[in-house]
């Protein structure tokens, strides 16, 4: 584990929440992206040491709509950036950690990226990204 | 807004979580500390470019505790550094934030610090922290 790569949260209105964060917040947008594979509209905003993502679902298929759903806006995710997440996924397994997927898929930017059950890790879900 | 301090996340049992965040997430244990006047034991850990703040309740007077009893375990809030709280707060004040205390109060390792409330931050807790 290297550095916290970004805090995932899940919102409704993707470009009424990104006025929030840099005019409230005073934090800087750096880019808007759509990601297919999960169904969402990501904008990337810089906090300094790290970077906040704001996700809005594209469909109901998306897991950020059944987290709307479920509990409404909120944090979603912390993700945790790593070097060889092959390794990484298999020694956090013998450690009894339990993961959502056997391999790791192509996530925002091209990075790798799996995910920790929020039940193995005490209620917060972990990603996994390897941009290395 | 200068970095994200910490991610607070809400535990049942402390020694037990610790010990997920350093053998299975590969994080390093700084310090343990009480924090009398918000009932809590914390535990920090390095995550790198930041820290997770894992908190347990002492009473049932502590808001960790309620977070506990309402959602469970999982995050709890999102700690921001600032540096100059009182003008931060009048400010986000004036950008519509509605802020839970009109003046800092003195939080674990004797920073300043203030709360957002969640329903102005789309449901997500913000603490402002000021260590300058």
């Amino acid at each position: 584990m290297e550095n916290v790569d970004h805090i995932g949260i899940a919102v409704n209105n993707l470009d009424e929440r990104i006025t929030y964060y840099t005019d409230v917040l005073g934090m800087k947008l750096l880019n808007v992206e759509e990601v297919a594979s999960e169904q969402v509209r990501v904008a990337f905003i810089d906090a300094g040491n790290t970077h906040i993502e704001l996700l809005e679902p594209l469909s109901e298929e998306s897991a950020i709509h059944k987290h709307l759903e479920k509990r409404g806006e909120g944090i979603h995710h912390i993700a945790l950036q790593v070097v060889g997440i092959e390794t990484e996924m298999e020694r956090m397994k013998n450690e009894g950690a339990r993961l959502l997927s056997e391999q790791p898929k192509i996530g925002a930017g091209g990075a790798k990226v799996a995910f920790i059950h929020p039940k193995s890790s005490f209620g917060v879900l972990y990603e996994l990204v390897d941009r290395s």
